[in-house]
């Protein structure tokens, strides 16, 4: 029957409701078709019957009426929160097409612009499993902090090119979480970056860390990546595991007295995440950055900063064996008292 | 026919031929259906057969033979030049999701990141007529500059909000292009922000502007809008063109001695035109930025700033009857010789 040959899942909208405005009760319609979408393999599932936000029931549709479209309207479900599908491994996968905007002079985009596509894949795959709306139910007030980031990018994507971002999470010991993130250019069909995260509870009032119980961990259970893998090989984890020293007063490169701005925060009223890894490049000298681009970068994260909050961020080279590429270790502190905020490495090769 | 109730438009990939390296001979599947995508009305057409890079002349496919499907995966076309599209009046429509990157501690974006997707939009357009690939054959080398550009923001899309763009040209006089365009928020259906600039054309060698040519006019009529159409009511317009005074050295906020890096450029080596309103934003007091957003901003460009150019940027507050609003008069200018890059206008309202 050709109407069997079609298959898509979306939510349906009757004209005169707005879906938007219900989007717990949105509804489903699945039908089987060859129609793929953001290259995800969609839920293999039959027509169910149409559940419709408000109340409204439908009349139920089987694969052999699909005329009851003709009344609707199809938009699909993931059109409000990003574009992202969740696969059957619990891998999350969205695709970003590189902006005008994302690049520079050089027509690629940088660094920190990967890393936000990397911080808003994991934050829609949050708000895919529903947490960004009711946060667990065993997460007792706590939030979920990271304490360390390495990102090693083989190859930047340039302007237009579609990138494919798959990312999971999985445990990593007995109180944290590991998040890992493939980046793929879908032009060249090249896996062209690859990042790792760890992430551990916080007691929001205290601001201390705290241990993850066994509800939590079951409740999450059902969202980790099964089976567990890791995005970057063996070596490439050992070869980034070199402890980061933590610079003193010689530091030779230092910005002093920088205060976060509202532009440097996001909705949590910290300094975002991504904005230090600006910070750390920016201590780096302009010659170093117009003939070498960063090829890796690790931070440690020891503490947030708040918005207002004044800042030194310092760097020094490191001495290495290989001529090629270009070595910092970086300090991000408060200027009030010094303490640590994060430190971290960046590795420069020549631009390609 | 249960088949010819399918419509989509999509580049047919084959298995081991990669489309991505083929843009220009992409092929073309075209199926009734009634599945939209991003709201666009897409093109009603029938089947037409398969033309497909590299040559290869798939077996032609009518609406009774979908059948040929099970061996392609259907890419959508828009899919690595952005998700927009042409409708029938020329319109260019595109959508984004705000993303969380993208907002501040508000929770709402920025004017910038608005003017960001603005410009991401209009440079899609003049993608999708294939002029970014290969410019006008009656461009003579001269390329096309804004002289002026004009935003208001009635309210600021939050994050995950779906915002949709609509943008057009259309001829203002014998010798420059309007742009305008209309930003809606999916969710509440409501249209938030209008903005209107104009284009002339510059010879690209000695940098002065040049005259429109008939068989330039002839070349762009066929992507005009029709009917023609102003993105704002004639009350906004009237209320916009105010003439904007030269700032004097009396000028109260001062940013002296910034040197445009290569980040604050574009792929034209220039400093992007986005660039200029974040310096604007910059001069005004933090305490107004506080309690206020931008309402409107007019921006009018003189010349172009180079990388590693040094310039001056200054405003002052206006002196005006109404009590609610702040408004700034802008100029930024070159360090070297005081010479004027542009000159503009900033109203700020109480945040809402």
């Amino acid at each position: 029957m050709a109407a069997s040959s079609v298959r898509c899942q979306g939510v349906v909208q009757v004209p005169g409701h707005s879906l938007f405005s219900v989007p717990y009760q949105r509804c489903n319609l699945r039908l089987r078709t060859k129609i793929s979408y953001q290259g995800c393999s969609l839920e293999d599932s039959r027509a169910t019957g149409i559940r419709i936000g408000r109340g409204i029931q439908a009349p139920s549709v089987s694969t052999e009426s699909v005329s009851v479209l003709d009344a609707l309207t199809v938009v699909n479900e993931n059109e409000y929160i990003g574009y992202g599908c969740l696969l059957d491994d619990n891998t999350f996968r969205e695709r970003f097409v590189i902006r005008f905007s994302e690049v520079s002079t050089r027509g690629r985009i940088s660094l920190e612009t990967l890393a936000s596509l990397l911080q808003e894949a994991a934050t829609n795959h949050v708000l895919k499993m529903e947490y960004g709306f009711s946060p667990g139910k065993n997460m007792n007030g706590n939030i979920t902090v990271t304490t360390r980031m390495h990102i090693e990018v083989d190859k930047y994507p340039e302007w237009r090119d579609l990138v494919e971002i798959d990312t999971w999470f999985q445990p990593e010991g007995k109180n944290s979480v590991r998040r890992d993130w493939i980046v793929k250019n879908v032009r060249t069909g090249e896996s062209i970056a690859f990042a790792t995260s760890t992430w551990v509870l916080m007691n929001s009032q205290t601001r201390r860390l705290c241990k993850m119980t066994e509800d939590l961990w079951q409740e999450l259970e059902p969202h980790m990546r099964s089976p567990a893998k890791w995005a970057m090989s063996e070596e490439r984890r050992q070869e980034s595991s070199t402890k980061i020293p933590k610079l003193g007063e010689e530091a030779a490169l230092r910005i002093e007295g920088v205060v976060a701005s509202e532009r440097d925060c996001d909705m949590n009223q910290h300094v975002n995440n991504v904005r230090y890894l600006s910070w750390m490049i920016e201590t780096v000298p302009e010659e170093v950055k117009r003939s070498h681009e960063v090829s890796k970068i690790t931070i440690e994260y020891r503490q947030e900063a708040n918005q207002e909050e004044c800042v030194d961020i310092v760097a020094d080279i490191e001495k290495t064996e290989n001529i090629d590429t270009k070595h910092f270790t970086h300090l991000t502190k408060k200027s009030s008292d010094g303490k640590e905020i994060n430190r971290g490495r960046t590795v420069w090769r020549p631009s390609q």
